[in-house]
């Protein structure tokens, strides 16, 4: 389908369930993202769950956001339950505005619901030429280390740098070994998901999706992947005043209210120390990418390079869509 | 020896080669607490190297250090090469009070050198109520993923907060799969690695501490934490006018000049947000404890838990000091 009529299309569905015009546009705008950037756990396979929740009346359709000014660099923002791509879109735009202002900003969320993905917000805030880190947190998916039982989400850890080039520095990296939404559509599919990165709920190690579904996912690094989840569940929960502890509702299987996620983001501008930071980063790049490689590595990649090229090459074409899609967008139009 | 008696005899060191009274002091208080948490790699295995340092002119006793005001929030620490305890220590204390007086507190640091536990100062802006994160660079440890040339540092990401009890929450993981310090204290006890951690330096795996420092330390999760290293190297070299992209000097073994290694303090108020952070993270803490364990684990640890008990019952007992260190001391009164 081509990309001007997937958002036409979804625009439709958005509005046909209540969602305002802007708020339709904003929501259509980020799934298409995400599935130009293949992130494809975050994009159309979502649209049912989320017209679903509005539905069920756990997301808001139309909110009445309420942004509070702490300090000229800091915000509060109370979604008031909106989908929660409208809530990371005030948020970071709120975030940048801050900065501008006065060389930092730091807005927290509350009341918000599954944005997506991290990375779509922070490149809205290196396109304006700041550095940003972005938190939030997810329904559990991850054992904290020494725990039988999930907890933590998948919880990303998400920052963004200008590189003085086109292609800007994205690390958005989920503190899993795996995203849950891969193994979501690894489920959906009926494939099988890598060794080593899920247990079923007997505590037995699986390469089975659905098994890996109800069992536990295992964070990065033992004890240090699960000390990183702990902290954006600290920044994005208990710090924001929105879910933490393992309250989020998995939004696909609990419509036993909203979702009250919380986000943290973090701005500030690149020349408040130095004046040649493009020039630097630049440098710093251009170094790396000089080491010896291993053996079949053509380049050393900065995270986000690749996002970035799937997008562009993908932008050309028209999005791709499974059947299963298909039968979701059908049933939602009618 | 006595704690009291060591700090005595260290501040007597280091003002024997040239350091002032209260940057000695700083700096005895740093070995000692590392001593103290069991931190040995950053501890008095280290007290030779830093004099050596200063002997050669590569680390300043007397420097001029210059804080620039870039707002209520923000600060800018030329250290002028002074050690960098002393750096680290005026750049939390900067946070601490810009955080206190606007809510939020951004401090870099150029200019100053290896400083310790990113953790102890963590500790300082946490005891004041305070939530931080702290990043700092270091010598080339790690290989990017998909080179096969280290170039970033273990480059440690820290984070700390309040928990509403005595024992604060302290993450401060390095991104390696082992501290390159207790690597160091192996190859200096001819004790072995664990395995996966290191390659030698063509390439292979090795359990032997000498080869892994002549070789490649493997970062956590492969591009993961290749990402999360690249991360600290900007926000901490490239952001502050630090050196970057390896051009960290190894304080043990490069003497041609100083490190210049760049700091970064981030410190924001607990009650901006929500006005009960502490019964929030109390709860936060109380559920995950809560979790069923895995068989043989006695207790769900947070950050900082099992260092916070170390350095209690160590702070009751004389440090033991080996016959390594006692040599070092020796050398080093006369």
């Amino acid at each position: 389908m081509k990309i001007k009529k997937l958002k036409q299309l979804l625009i439709k569905i958005f509005k046909k369930n209540g969602l305002g015009n802007v708020h339709s546009s904003i929501s259509a705008n980020a799934l298409i993202n995400a599935e130009l950037v293949g992130a494809y756990a975050h994009g159309l396979s979502r649209l049912k769950m989320y017209c679903d929740r509005i539905n069920k009346k756990v997301i808001n359709p139309k909110p009445k956001i309420k942004v509070k000014k702490i300090s000229q660099s800091i915000s509060y923002v109370d979604a008031d339950n909106s989908i929660g791509f409208v809530a990371a879109d005030i948020g970071i735009k709120k975030a940048i505005e801050n900065a501008k202002k006065t060389g930092i900003g730091l807005v927290a969320v509350k009341n918000s619901g599954h944005y997506g993905l991290s990375g779509y917000y922070a490149e809205q805030a290196v396109k304006k030429n700041l550095i940003t880190m972005i938190y939030t947190n997810a329904p559990p998916a991850v054992a904290p280390h020494g725990a039988l039982k999930s907890l933590f989400g998948t919880n990303p850890i998400c920052f963004g740098a200008p590189t003085g080039s086109k292609i800007p520095f994205i690390l958005d990296t989920s503190i899993s070994m795996i995203n849950r939404g891969k193994i979501r559509v690894a489920a959906r599919n009926n494939q099988k998901i890598p060794e080593g990165v899920a247990l079923d709920k007997f505590g037995n190690p699986t390469i089975d999706a659905k098994k890996a579904l109800a069992g536990v996912q295992l964070p990065i690094a033992g004890f240090r992947g699960s000390g990183l989840a702990w902290m954006v569940d600290i920044l994005s929960g208990v710090l924001t005043g929105g879910n933490h502890a393992g309250k989020v509702k998995d939004p696909f299987d609990d419509f036993s209210g909203p979702q009250n996620i919380g986000h943290l983001f973090i701005t500030f501008k690149t020349n408040l120390f130095v004046n040649n930071f493009n020039n630097r980063i630049k440098n710093n790049i251009k170094i790396i990418k000089k080491l010896p490689k291993i053996k079949g590595i053509k380049e050393i990649m900065y995270p986000g390079q690749n996002k970035y090229i799937r997008f562009k090459m993908n932008s050309k074409k028209d999005i791709n869509i499974s059947e299963i899609i298909k039968k979701d967008l059908k049933l939602l139009m009618n």
